[in-house]
């Protein structure tokens, strides 16, 4: 396999190295491209230095004889350079939301519907938003006992969402504010240490932001779902980069709780943790750099006889960017064999 | 007014005297009880020192001639406590939960039912939960445009719900952390900085917390409404002093956001922060040592056409406990004359 990453220097450039360094995957050519100022910067991978993370420019050939292409380098970057880098044939995995809800690119969660990422007549394939993805992964296995008709979900969402800087300036407004300095913010808002921001992405016109709308619209898409209706909230928290969920669904008949527990636990893809003492829940701080989506406290919902309740967490640079990608590479390797 | 406050030491005793120092109310005595271990101390209140905390005993004479006495040193104090503390004709504002659901005790947010604090048959006046509090203030401008029937709320609740020492742990481990070092855990039963914690209060045989059950069971007594259900996901986050809840309410008829809006705006101890742009929303960092509930971030419910989304943010200090307990003295204050 030759393999491209775009945006190798950034939060989740760096993820799909850590993810791709044991990927089952065999590995004949890395290509990494960024920015101007990260040119020229090598990493070791699978124990040899890179060769220089190149520049992005329009050049085709720096795109030729590839297989696949993560990109990660915001919607713009995605937008300008699409056509140049599946100029060769290479299939674009692309992290940004610059064509999740384009007709004619799949939005893929292997575990939910990976044979979408057999239709992408352009080359691209896009990876749903980190919320969404961890979301979908949790909803699956209860949709299949029963349809989803509603889902409320308020999210915890960690600095790493924002990239690496923003988790520096988190773990440096934690220092000053422990040295008796003021805090230094710019890459949210507003302080985010100590604090929560009920705001990612731009405000949308129904006043829903545009992260909101993304777990709405992504939802129905991933799923083949058009009824299924999400109401989200999501929540900047001063974790580092795990997100966590607290998730009400409403199926269409009334589920047990045995029923959802046994589905969760033959899930692909999940993990139970959901022992009513103390610790028997997932946590981000515990599950930060781990691959799977783990779901706990799993409830009736006490105002709804056909409602469930449970709280999921995943790792949002793993399952909720590059591991996600790098699986639907994997997908389609394993299914061509 | 001869006050008390029993448990003056303790994060909360310590807000009682801050919101007592400015209360419209003449003190002419205030008595104070702790621990064997804070005895002794004294404190500035409205210009002079106090007479030093006593030890609290059960000596019916250490309550006599009082008008009110502001509990909150733990349940198990309240119970064992309250005869004494009533004995004298004091009227016991109980901030623990020992005996919230008693069909004897009023459960008073004073916005909401202020009326039931006069039907205190064994002279003892519930403080509502934390988390309960802010949001039956928020849920009542709703409820009397139409009755509401669901509630889903999942919480981000501040350390300063733990007391005093959990919210120096709290800054302890930051520092700890920003200095390279192994963060210290006592106070809950993980490290919180960085971290979330999807467990408050002991778990119940349905799989809530006793945490998530108080606002199921309270918010009916509270708002006189038996068939309004709650379902709770309850969360410690990383925050200092102010709790947070992003909450849906289902009513009976559909309600426009004008409507809603409006309510809000008229509402008693509420203050709108309704803008869709950056800042335009209540965040805990900034309105921890105020008074109101904050309400923000109102939306249509888009997977309930009888669904409205908002988020609510109060001081768990202020309004969650100790401002909540003055005002109920307040208003039976004011209705006397």
């Amino acid at each position: 396999m030759k393999i491209a990453i775009v945006g190798a220097s950034g939060a989740v450039g760096q993820e799909f190295m850590r993810v791709l360094e044991t990927a089952p995957m065999e590995i004949d050519e890395l290509r990494l491209f960024g920015s101007k100022r990260s040119a020229g910067r090598t990493y070791t991978f699978r124990g040899a230095t890179t060769e220089p993370v190149r520049e992005l420019t329009s050049n085709p050939a720096d795109f030729a004889g590839l297989d696949f292409a993560f990109v990660s380098a915001g919607g713009d970057v995605s937008k300008q350079y699409a056509d140049v880098i599946t100029s060769g044939g290479a299939i674009m995995i692309d992290n940004s939301s610059a064509f999740r809800m384009d007709s004619d690119v799949p939005l893929v969660v292997p575990e939910v519907n990976g044979d979408d990422a057999f239709n992408a007549p352009r080359g691209i394939i896009a990876n749903p938003n980190c919320t969404t993805i961890q979301m979908v992964v949790a909803l699956k296995p209860i949709h299949d006992l029963s349809p989803i008709r509603r889902v409320h979900v308020a999210t915890y969402q960690a600095a790493s969402g924002a990239g690496a800087t923003a988790m520096a300036e988190l773990e440096h407004q934690s220092a000053q504010i422990a040295r008796g300095e003021k805090p230094e913010v710019s890459k949210f808002v507003s302080q985010l240490a100590f604090n929560l921001i009920p705001h990612i992405d731009v405000f949308t016109e129904n006043g829903y932001t545009r992260e909101e709308m993304k777990m709405h619209l992504e939802t129905k898409k991933i799923m083949h779902a058009p009824e299924l209706e999400v109401s989200a909230t999501c929540v900047r928290v001063p974790v580092l980069r795990a997100h966590s969920e607290a998730i009400w669904v409403e199926t269409e008949r009334e589920l047990s709780l045995d029923e959802v527990r046994g589905a969760f636990e033959k899930a692909e893809g999940i993990v139970l943790i959901d022992r009513c003492e103390a610790l028997g829940y997932p946590m981000p701080l515990d599950i930060a750099g781990s691959d799977p989506v783990y779901v706990g406290r799993i409830r009736s919902d006490l105002s709804n006889s056909k409602g469930i309740s449970f709280w999921a967490v995943a790792d949002q640079l793993r399952k909720g960017a590059a591991l996600n990608a790098v699986q639907i590479a994997l997908y389609i390797i394993n299914k061509r064999k």
